[in-house]
This record gives structure tokens, sequence and C-alpha cells, in this order.
């Protein structure tokens, strides 16, 4: 593991670079308000996503705040959450593999585990590892409600594989999983609660189905930072798997809201601080941040404070920033922050967060579950 | 750190995924192929770059084979390199930031560390440092030859900051770095051999002014997998910086040779191993190696031995394959391979090379300057 690239007490100006900066102040706002949505007593829970931070420390913020738990996406990271304290864990994911099954079964000897299925060899696997440790595994079916990724297809589905869950007695049937991917990412208003209108229709269809089997499903769980106001008014959904929202980035600053205006509820939190290391023409910075230290995959990332200057290309350990006259030339050496195109991928590919009040680094925190990719 | 995927001994099938996965016979081919070029006598030097593999074993093998030294582009890396015993390195690119350049001299007691600069002001930062830890930094001065990133722009620009190297005492002028990283991407035979014939001629330019001032340049250092046969025939180009030839991706896949072939010279040897998580439907694959665990800033990976199969999108944890008729379904639990879209980004996602011979782990490597950024 790389050591970090700055000490508690220095001026944020020190930090070495690239570093991936949090604004404690707007990190704590955005648990707050999230937390805030979701009225007490109203039986909807946050469940939020670890699988963008990837850290325990923000996990246990987001539980101390009221969430119930995290979700992840890995065994692995499940097992790095339970080691950092965390005892109410969801892999909101299939988990397939002899060895990856052994994991979890152990895993929920010593916390909460939930995992996804969608067909019925992974409820036999899963039934089988638990039995053989002693341990019960709480399990989901997911179903496809439009993200068209894994997930069953339709709500008959959902009763099979509910009752072949039901029918092993180190298994726990748990409820639906029913995340709708793309939707987050539906840049209108419209688009984005007509989605969730279809899928909480179809989640009800598979709740209505298997009550007439006789079966309780407990969770309904789902929704993210982009579509999460439409799943907790929804009266269907009742776990939240927000994840980006203690974030933000430049994709999420593309949706907007009722009005047609960029959703503003939650602050950019997270930055990337990079070095000017060459500016050999004004029309053009080089900075030291690039593939390596940002991921792409959803646009480039954004200059902060500088309104003529843009990220155009990253190559693999560059930045190139084209300057509009107005934007006035860079110095070498000169820090300046970028927001991430797309937070999560980005948040992987560091070490360390530097964590920062008033411009003072207030904390080193690593990214605990940074490259668990199994 | 995480864990390593799999053991010693297993079979490659038995592998966690996803895993980066080397095939060793492969890896050494291309290692004695690329340094097959350099004929012995020439003196033109291979100076790999160490940026793709990230590995103190690979630069070692490298170096064995013939190599002078390693590039790197981070100091980091070079840290790490010298650590694992690499005794010539070359920083091809600009250091800036007093800690960076104190580092640099520092480093420069235990091993022969040259860098980059393209303006004075570094060159009086590094004198001071090296001045103060009694070491001495070899620099070179980069010259842009069509990368539009950083270098000088001008021959006589180098000739000035060559004067002021060769004016301090703690730093010798080394030579040029003049490499064309955009025409690596060129996929015809005739665009890569025009750009670097243009290079190589803005090059001679400066060493011939360099000359009349009595300034002698031993080092003209560039080139990368798609170019280093005309850097290596130019007369000019004396270290050459490949990267790729190691591992090979679908990016440098797409480069053309002479006669409009795909280039064959280099075997793909690096490769995703991922499970097939979900099939819920007969056109649709869904795969645990996502942006997590490969890089699609360079287009998406390819699917190994499957003609049917192509992998359309990768989210955060998953990758979607289209399936045509002819491909057939994938099972639930099967293992498959995808040759990454572009390898550097790609091997910085993970922390074990899973190093296979006949089939099986015959060691595990760490990635060992992963997520060295600063």
């Amino acid at each position: 593991m790389i050591s970090a690239p700055g000490v508690v007490g220095m001026h944020v100006s020190e930090v070495d670079t690239p570093a991936l900066i949090i604004e404690l102040d707007a990190l704590e706002r955005n648990i707050r308000r999230m937390q805030g949505r979701v009225v007490e007593g109203s039986r909807v829970y946050l469940r939020p996503h670890s699988k963008t931070h990837k850290s325990t420390v923000i996990a246990n913020m987001q539980i101390a705040a009221g969430a119930v738990g995290v979700c992840c996406q890995k065994v692995s990271e499940a097992e790095i959450m339970a080691n950092g304290g965390v005892r109410d864990i969801l892999i909101s994911n299939e988990v397939i593999g002899e060895s990856k099954v052994r994991r979890v079964a152990a895993l929920a000897r010593r916390a909460k585990v939930s995992v996804c299925v969608d067909e019925l060899s992974s409820v036999q696997e899963l039934a089988a590892a638990a039995k053989a440790v002693g341990s019960t595994v709480h399990v989901l079916v997911e179903l496809n409600v439009g993200a068209n990724r894994c997930g069953v297809e339709t709500p008959e589905d959902v009763v099979r594989l509910a009752k072949g869950i039901s029918g092993c007695s180190s298994l726990r049937f748990a409820g639906i999983q029913a995340y709708h991917g793309a939707a987050q990412h539906f840049r209108t208003y419209d688009e984005r609660q007509t989605a969730i209108g279809a899928a909480s229709t179809k989640v009800t269809q598979a709740i209505e189905l298997l009550q007439r089997e006789g079966i309780k499903c407990e969770v309904v769980a789902g929704a993210g930072t982009g579509t999460a106001e439409f799943e907790i008014a929804s009266g269907v959904y009742n776990e939240i798997q927000v994840g980006s929202y203690v974030f933000m980035d430049v994709d999420y600053g593309q949706n907007r809201d009722r009005e047609g205006r960029p959703i503003s509820d939650f602050e950019n939190a997270l930055f990337i601080l990079t070095t000017v290391m060459s500016s050999p023409v004004p029309e053009r910075a080089i900075v030291d941040a690039g593939l390596k230290a940002l991921s792409v995959d959803s646009g480039m990332p954004k200059v902060v404070g500088h309104e003529g200057a843009t990220f155009v290309r990253a190559a693999d350990e560059h930045g190139r920033i084209e300057i509009a006259k107005s934007g006035g030339p860079f110095k070498v050496g000169e820090k300046i922050r970028l927001i991430p195109g797309h937070c999560d991928p980005t948040v992987n590919l560091h070490d360390w967060f530097v964590c920062i009040r008033d411009s003072r680094v207030e904390s080193l925190w690593p990214v605990s579950a940074r490259g668990a990719l199994f």
C-alpha cells in the first residue's frame, strides 16, 4: 500500500498530488441530508452503498446517522466492512463460485449477511455452504426492473426462487432486490419518475404473488442517488441503496430536477487535487492526474474555479486542460481541484482519502476496500 | 493490500475472479522478441517502460534480457523500482513540486536517476535539491515532437535548457526526451512512419544546435510499442521506451502493418479472468469484471474464444456480454478470458498478477507500483 500524500495538520496546498480530497463539512451535510429524507417511523430505511466510498469510516458515519447497515457488491468488500465493525451487510449482487459462497457462509457467523440470487443452483450452493458451517444467510431474489443486467425477468420467477429459498433451513428469504441502475442517469425528472413507477408496479406484482403463496416479503431494496426520492415515496421500496450522494460527481451533476434545473440537494464533497506540471503554450496546461488517478468512463472531470478551463483528455499519467482566453494561463506548480466524472471507480484508484476541514488535513482515511474485486 | 485470488499450483480454472492473468510463455517470448529488435553493437538500447507492468519482477526480467534499465512516470514508481533492485531509472516525465524534487535527489544517492524538464525553474529546483544531499541527477530536456503534451516547442528551447542544466554542478545534461505518444495509436504504417520521421528531423535539429554550442547529447529517448521499429531504425534515437509489448491489448491490436494486416509481432500475454454471474436471457451474459477490474478508456475488452460474444458495456462491478446466436449461451459459473482494451490502466486496478504456465499457477507477483500516483 502506498503511503498517504499528506499528514494531519498540513495545509491542503501542501498535499502531494494527485490526491483524493474529501471536504468533511460537505460530506457530513450530505450524510445528514440523505438520512433526513427518510422520515422516522416511515418503515423506509437507508442502507447506503459502500461500493462508492469503500471506507469503513464513512460506513460507520452513515450508520451513526441512522442507516441500518450497508450494501456492497463483492464478498471481499463485505469482509472488509465486517472487519470494520459493520454488523448488517447486504451484498446487492449474485455470489457465484464455490470459494465466494464458502466465504459468505463463514462471514454470516459474525455479521448479518444478505445476498442476491437469480437462479436456483445458487440457492442450493448457498444453502449447503451455510449448513456446513452452521450459519444463516439471508437471501433476496433479484428482479430485473429495467437495468437489464442480472435478475430474474418475471414476478413468477421471484416466487419460484422464494419457494426454493424458504425450503432451505440454513437460508432465510428476505425479500426482493429491484435496483434500476440505468434510471439513475436518466437526465429528466419525468424519465426517472416513470422508470421507478414501472419498477414499483412490477415489484408489487411479485409481492402479491408471494402473498398468495403465503410468503412474506420483508425487504424491497433498490434506489440510487438519482432516483431515491421516487423509491422513498413509492410505498413499495423500504431499503434505499444510495451511494454516490456522499460525494457526487460530474455525471450526477447532469441530472435535472422537476423544473429542469441541475439537482442541488447534495454537494460535491470529493475532489482530485492535481498539480499543473507543464504549460508549454498558453492554451494548454498539463496536470499530473490521468487515467490512473481518475476514471473517465462517464466523461471527463471538471476543473473547479476556472471557468475558461476544460479538462479534455486523460492519458495514463497526464491530464490535458484546454484554456480559453478568459481562463488565463496556469502557473507550473499550481494545484487545482477537479470534480471526478464518476466517483465510484475514481475512489477505487486511490489508497487514501485526504480529509480536509477549513483548508487543513483533519484526517487520513484508507480506502479500506480499494481493489476488493472478488 | 488485497490477498491474491489464487495459490501456486492451482489450476487456472480454480483462480477466483476477476483476476489478472499472465501467460508466462507469451510474456517471455514478448520480452525476447523486443530485445531481439535491438541489434547488439548498434548503440541503440532498450529502456522498457515500467508504467505498463508496475512490476519489479518484470523489470528485472527485462534487464536480464538486455535492457539498460527502466523508465517510469512517477517518483513513487522510481522509488519502488529502486527498492526492487533496478539501478538505472529514467522518470520520463517532468517532476514538479518541492516534495517530489527532494525525493528524486534522495533517490539519486542509491541509483542512477534521470528526469525530464521543460522549463528553467525546474532545473534550478532540481539542482538545489541534489546539491543539498550531495547527489547527481541526470536531466533530459523534453521536446514536443507531436504529442502536444509536455515538452518545449523548439530546438532552440532545448539548447536554452541544456545550457541551464550544464551550468549546475549537481546536474548532468543527459539528452533529449522525444516521445510521440499520439503516434503509437496511428493505425496505418505510413502514418506512424511519417510521424516518427518528422520527430527525428526535429530532434536532429536540436542535436545540431547543441553541437554548435559544444554540448554533447548522449541520449535521445522515445518510442513506444506502436512506433519502436521506426525509432530503432532512425539513426537518431538510442533509448527505446517500449512498454505495452510485454502484454499487448485490444487497442494495440488495431494497429496495422505495412501490408494492412494486424500487427502480430507480440502476443497477448495479459488477460482478465472473469466469471459469468448471470445469464437471465440467452442473448446476454453478465460477468463479474466491470470498471473496477478493467479500464475502458480505449474501448471495451475482447472476449477470448467466443466469436459470437461481444463485451458491450462495463458498469462498476459488472460487464455485459451480448451473445449472437452463433456464440451460444454461457453457463453461470463459467470462467472466461478477456483481453483488456488498454493494458496500463487495467494493470493498475489489480494487486496481483496470477502467472500461468501450462494452465497452472506458477507464481503470484504483486503489482508492486500499483497506485504509485505521486
